[in-house]
């Protein structure tokens, strides 16, 4: 025991689509090392970790041989926390069809140190709490604005991961119910379907179809806006861009004043591309949630932006998985 | 310690505006003995205490004395887990405009034993764990079905608190964002509105001022209708009351859907009055849930009815408190 708590590493892997993104970090979130494959270049999962494994290798050898080396966390879609494994996921060529015990598979090739995974929500959220700006707080959630719409939620020092390792779907729940946008997970009027950086565009479409105001947006194809475009347009001064954000933020304010309801967090934390936008995203949540959410909480949650680098952060959070294992 | 753990008793102090009912009960839920007082004869806590203690004297006798006694726990409006007190209670006249350290007051005058307070949601949600059909589950939400929806979350075996001890408090999430119902908290919309026993009542009364449809309720004066009337009327074959309840369950469903992403329970436990009415409000939560809820949780979730026993149910859900201080 004495020994093992004397390791001053982990492994963090950002498991995404396209690449695999390894990290060796510290207990104080310095990236020491890191190294990256494609993720996609092999059909059968054994031969996607043997490749890490080959491509780790060099890196755990700088920073002294696997005797260094805590534990290992990974996050990546349909990543399940309590069994290890990666489960039908549509992106990965390996685990698409099948329930791949990825834990278990790299543990076996690395000294048998414990590994764990999750989604990249939940290890943004421990990320936060590790390095982040959540250091203390018991309670909190992270909002991951990217293509879709995550969370990761924090209660009594915990991750919540439910009853079956899926918590934490808070981009799922339902803000309009009449009407609502077609969401990928085949429902309508989820809150991804209007919050995400694909919301955010889909937002400026609309506006710009229905409405003939002016705007910079309409310089562009409409297919080729971005939430990135809408951004630099409304820092431009653009009225048109200025409202989608508002409109954007109002809704995010709007579903964490409900969420508040629930476990009554600390404070929100933002993260991903679409915090960028600063000020124009932030005010208006902070501001629909103080104006909707129920009088007993009212000013008392903090919102915040990630303070995890942007290069590095799904690594670290990644990582953090492994000093809870 | 040893001693402390033999020690085969707790007071479960079911605390409401009119009569604070006390029991003595065993780990298995029995209640070994009874008494009660009315609440409001008192104008200051401490009065209110003393009378409890004295009512309190002579069953703590008929158990063996405090020596058999572990611990006390109170299910109360607006009382704080964290701090022990209770805060602005309107229907309390010694604590309306205060803060009353109920927890401190009763050990002071017990003993020293541990005093625990919680609202009387949270504590049906210990009950069920305790002693309910939540018995072996760590993921479950309890919720209350009485003049307000109340609800009580349990994640990783705990209750969730939250930052500052109000979390949990499901029956003011927005259900309607356009011209919702004027709810009690003083916003709009909200699941309390409508699907409480008051909030059925209202549906009742609404649909009959705005049509023409037959109804046995049409025989009663409108501003005399309750939820009980309603299911009475139900289990007489009325189409309009059994419409109501349909929308009431399928409402109930719905916000669980939403409920499911937040922390995927493993059950959805109902309490209180209104779970009386059986098949007639369970069948269209259920049904509701699984048509609307994220696939990735469908059919998961079971949908169970108060394991308390209802006479009692609300001073073993308080009782259960004191197990786990």
């Amino acid at each position: 025991m004495e020994q093992q708590s004397q390791k001053p590493y982990v492994i963090g892997l950002d498991l995404g689509g396209t690449n695999s993104v390894f990290g060796i970090v510290d207990a104080r979130g310095e990236i020491k090392a890191t190294t990256a494959i494609k993720t996609g270049s092999y059909a059968k999962a054994e031969d996607y970790v043997a490749a890490c494994v080959e491509a780790l290798q060099p890196i755990i050898d700088t920073v002294g041989g696997m005797d260094t080396i805590k534990a290992m966390g990974i996050g990546a879609p349909n990543a399940n926390y309590y069994s290890g494994t990666i489960e039908m996921a549509p992106n990965l060529p390996w685990a698409h069809d099948c329930v791949v015990p990825l834990g278990k598979l790299f543990s076996e090739r690395l000294d048998n140190i414990p590994v764990g995974l999750t989604n990249d929500a939940n290890a943004a959220a421990l990320g936060e709490m590790v390095y982040g700006v959540a250091r203390g707080m018991k309670n909190f959630i992270v909002i991951t604005l990217g293509t879709g719409v995550g969370s990761g939620i924090v209660v009594n020092g915990q991750l919540l991961y439910g009853s079956d390792g899926f918590a934490g779907e808070l981009g799922h729940v339902i803000m309009r119910r009449e009407n609502g946008r077609l969401c990928g997970c085949g429902r309508r009027g989820c809150l991804e379907a209007y919050c995400s950086a694909t919301g955010v565009a889909r937002t400026a479409r609309e506006l710009l179809a229905t409405t003939q105001r002016p705007s910079l947006l309409r310089e562009m194809n409409p297919e080729d806006i971005t939430s990135l475009d809408v951004s630099i347009a409304a820092g431009k001064g653009d009225e048109l861009a200025n409202e989608i954000y508002q409109f954007t933020g109002h809704m995010l304010g709007e579903a964490c004043a409900d969420f508040a309801a629930f476990s009554s967090p600390e404070a929100f934390i933002f993260f991903g591309g679409m915090t960028k936008a600063g000020d124009l995203i932030m005010k208006p949540i902070e501001q629909a949630y103080n104006e909707l959410v129920m009088p007993i909480f009212k000013g008392k949650a903090k919102f915040l932006v990630s303070g995890l680098d942007g290069a590095g952060a799904a690594v670290l959070g990644a990582s953090a998985i492994g000093w809870e294992m």
